[in-house]
């Protein structure tokens, strides 16, 4: 804050100089658990002060009650598939004034590019986004990323006032084994937030990761596995995006148990658009918090002040003098459904699609070399390792079997698909090539760049004339998602921006999503979740049991590659 | 930290590798509010976890309950009198393991140089000492401290490791209408902790002060004023040092009315040795908290979590790995007796007395003008303004009244005493003269270079000789206080650190202590409460309703001297 706009923000309160005024609401008063009645005064983005007053606007709350303006702990942007002006616009909608973003994703494809294009393109927003540093890009050795972030090149975002500290510290493992390049960062970010991931962890290892420096964690699956880490320091984030919705039962056992929640939060981390509009957000998770029986107010400081606190963000999450005039108004503390939201000391309307300007560094990310006619071509020895998908989950099984053969070569037939990964940042034309049983598709293939965490192009099939195509269009559009029968493109979503987002407004992209289920569907697959989300994270290989990369078939148990496997052991 | 001790820590934990374990105790668990069992492993300063460990040494705590070590919010450090590594010692052995301290008295006298030599004296101490930076030096502009610090002076220190945040706003004047040096310390310290000190505000001036940035209060005296701070986002300090002791009602009422304790602390303020070692320190705190029916473990979040929350300091304050091990142990909840003190890892013992190395910028503070024959003349004209002490207050009022006098000069009588502030700091000779009421002293004086806040030279006597012997006694030994008795000196503390501080032992300081108290009953003081820290506020113009500083008498209702009062209305 500049010294002049504090100077008037300081005179402003001294002589009541409001410019909007609420009016009978019932204020949620995070610090004393109590609700309050009064005016709550606002000017210039600032909380002047709660009592009696008048202003040139009077906004009537009619009993409803105000919040402080939510917070997400912990969510990727880039996960919406939305650009952040357009997400932004989605989430405030329902509530959320604040967010702690982690830009991992396009980080891993345009490195610190893409951490700019981030903090550019939430410059102006009426949504506050703050900035956790990618700490692991690349996630794994075992996959090419587009970038590589050592300590060296997060210092100079250290200064940015919207970025707080470190993201979430996924390789647990150089971190427990003091590996020099992560403590590098752990140590430049010793004094700022750090963030955990660190599912299931326990004992000395997971001592030695307190010790470390992580001290928040949003990966805990079961009340127990909170209770230990709570027990041990870490803050906990109670997540409840697409595809994580265990928390529930957590929720009702904190308030069994009734463990003190001030050291608790909410996160999203990764929830789709379409889930979001019709669910809510932050708003959503405080709903099922209370339905489970978490106490009202305990709830909202779960998602305000609690946050707040934890990132250092001294002016948010509460109504106080002083605050950042940020706000919203509640229906009843059981529905939870925003009624008006104010940001930033205005009143939240969804701004116009506005048309945004293609960034050359951050657009046409999709660099492959020429296709090769032998290109997926997968030679057969013997049983094959098949990565098996499980239902509803995105964990995934090996098999281990013989495959149908042309010759000498893998065909796919008898439920077993072709899958391939292509590095797609390097020209380097590396492609990886494995078996998938658990889509029941027929006559094409499905494409997307969205591929965790190094985000390279992976396609699927049943024959390779589909697989090349799917490649090709996703090449031409810069990225995205494509579905291909018999030579023709069904559907595609181009996510022209680092090959993750697009820049098209929220309903075409909705849309396109849908087109994309249709045609899936279409081709005959037949899974219950998304095909789309299972595929983008076939190739994450620090999730159980099989992984594809462009380096090729993984084996996550012993971490190692099929290849290395093999050499060590011909006959498994 | 070092990246090797931090890597060498990680892999300590990972590997068990305990120098300490604190076998048998009782964890207080802060975070889950839990009191846990298993043993508690300590290598290098630092908790590698909780478990069951085994270690080089062991300590048995059978049974006792280990808390996290004791937490002061507010401290000056100058208040004890004691060099700080000797205050270390004292504080230590009751369980108080961090301060954050505020050196706004030596910084009055020395400047920066007195910041410097308080953040030197305590790099090695067993005692985490973190340094807000002071805000108000001078306090006023209606007395001569012996710096004037702006922004720009305190910004050097910004980067020092121990260096918090800006130490409380006194000015609230200056605050609350956007003075420009004022905002210019606030701004340089907005996003970091601010400490506030606005007793009673409300209202308007109250919320501009909050919207300038302090946002913690350790002023309140009564209920409804904590309630009142709380409620609009004051972080609460409880102070209970030598001569606050209203807290203890409003303990009771905090816990009657079950009010949040998350965000409120412990703090002394200004605690005199004797006390300390009589009573306790942040423990008696605890103490007096649970008995008047706040929960202990609520309690002892009030003076551990609380505080390392409110200043950032994410290592402190609990017990779990990656902590900084400092703990104590306690016979029970009731009484906080402590039974052993671990800091950084070590098993607390008080170090032999060590030598001081006097420092020439803080040392010789005392600079006096020579003395004239008229310095101590004060001619009266009428109805005189006398200075009334209200008994076991710091609170003065105002009497006017006809005077004794000798050619027409006052003369102390009839329970009067003259009263003269030195300016002390710049060799100018200004001297400002009043009359006392209120001690009952005959044939001498008292003296003292420690007077809030700009420590300058104050002397009382019943007679100019023994006032003048009193100045030459304290600017030969550096400052300090005084008794003079017909020409004798009758007690002498030497206070060579800044004029504040002594470099002698604790009983050496405790026997001057109560020499002084002794000599000083027999001149015949008669005050319940002591009269030297009487005589140590009398020059503080903050507080109601009359004081004098080397610029004259001043009516701090009126915040004007009485020679301008005088001047506008001669009759008054």
């Amino acid at each position: 804050m500049q010294k002049s706009r504090l100077q008037a923000a300081i005179i402003n309160a001294a002589s009541r100089n409001a410019a909007l005024v609420i009016k009978n609401a019932k204020i949620i008063n995070v610090f004393t658990e109590e609700i309050q009645e009064g005016d709550v005064a606002i000017r210039d983005g600032i909380i002047l002060g709660i009592g009696s007053y008048s202003g040139k606007i009077e906004l009537d709350a009619k009993g409803s009650y105000l919040a402080p303006g939510l917070m997400d702990g912990h969510v990727h942007i880039e996960s919406s598939m939305a650009h952040p002006s357009r997400f932004a616009n989605v989430i405030l909608e329902k509530g959320t004034t604040s967010i702690i973003a982690d830009p991992h994703e396009i980080a891993n494809v345009c490195g610190t590019d893409g951490i700019q294009y981030m903090l550019d393109q939430t410059e102006w927003l009426p949504l506050s986004v703050f900035i956790m540093m990618p700490s692991c890009v690349p996630c794994t050795a075992f996959e090419t990323s587009g970038a590589k972030l050592i300590a060296r090149d997060l210092e100079p975002f250290m200064d940015h006032p919207r970025v707080l500290g470190l993201a979430e510290v996924m390789d647990y493992v150089a971190t427990v084994e003091g590996d020099g390049e992560m403590l590098d960062k752990l140590q430049l970010f010793r004094h700022r937030p750090i963030d955990g991931h660190a599912p299931k962890l326990s004992g000395d290892a997971f001592n030695a990761y307190c010790v470390a420096g992580p001290h928040t964690d949003h990966e805990c699956t079961t009340f127990e596995e909170v209770l230990y880490k709570y027990r041990n320091g870490m803050r906990i984030m109670l997540r409840l995006g697409s595809a994580t919705r265990g928390i529930e039962e957590i929720m009702r056992q904190i308030a069994e148990h009734h463990v003190p929640t001030r050291r608790m939060m909410f996160c999203t981390d990764d929830k789709h658009l379409a889930d979001i509009q019709a669910e809510g957000h932050i708003n959503y998770i405080v709903r099922r918090a209370v339905a489970n029986g978490i106490d009202p107010m305990h709830a909202i400081q779960m998602a305000t002040i609690n946050t707040a606190n934890t990132y250092g963000l001294r002016h948010y999450g509460a109504i106080a003098p002083g605050y950042r005039a940020d706000m919203v108004l509640f229906d009843n503390l059981t529905d939870f459904n925003p009624q008006v939201v104010i940001t930033d000391g205005q009143i939240f309307e969804p701004k116009s699609d506005r048309h945004l300007k293609p960034d050359p560094k951050i657009y046409n990310s999709v660099h492959l070399a020429p296709r090769k006619p032998d290109q997926f071509r997968l030679p057969v020895d013997g049983p094959m390792p098949i990565i098996r998908l499980v239902p509803n989950e995105i964990l995934t099984e090996l098999d281990t079997e013989e495959v149908p053969t042309q010759n000498g070569c893998f065909v796919a037939r008898d439920g077993l698909l072709k899958i391939a990964v292509l590095e797609r940042h390097h020209d380097s034309g590396r492609t990886g090539l494995g078996i998938l049983r658990g889509f029941t598709l027929k006559d094409g293939a499905i494409g997307s760049t969205v591929a965790h965490d190094s985000h390279n192009l992976v396609v699927c099939g049943d024959n390779d004339a589909d697989m090349y195509k799917a490649v090709d269009v996703l090449e031409e559009c810069g990225g995205g998602y494509c579905v291909i029968h018999n030579g023709k493109v069904l559907a595609l979503l181009p996510l022209p921006i680092a090959g993750l987002m697009s820049d098209a407004p929220l309903d075409e992209i909705l849309e396109g999503q849908h087109a994309l289920l249709d045609a899936a569907h279409q081709l005959g697959i037949s899974t219950t979740s998304d095909p789309f989300t299972t595929l983008s994270f076939i190739a994450l290989p620090v999730i159980p049991a099989v992984r594809l990369t462009d380096m090729g078939l993984f084996d996550v148990t012993s971490m190692e590659f099929f290849r290395e496997k093999k050499k060590r052991n011909p006959s498994c």
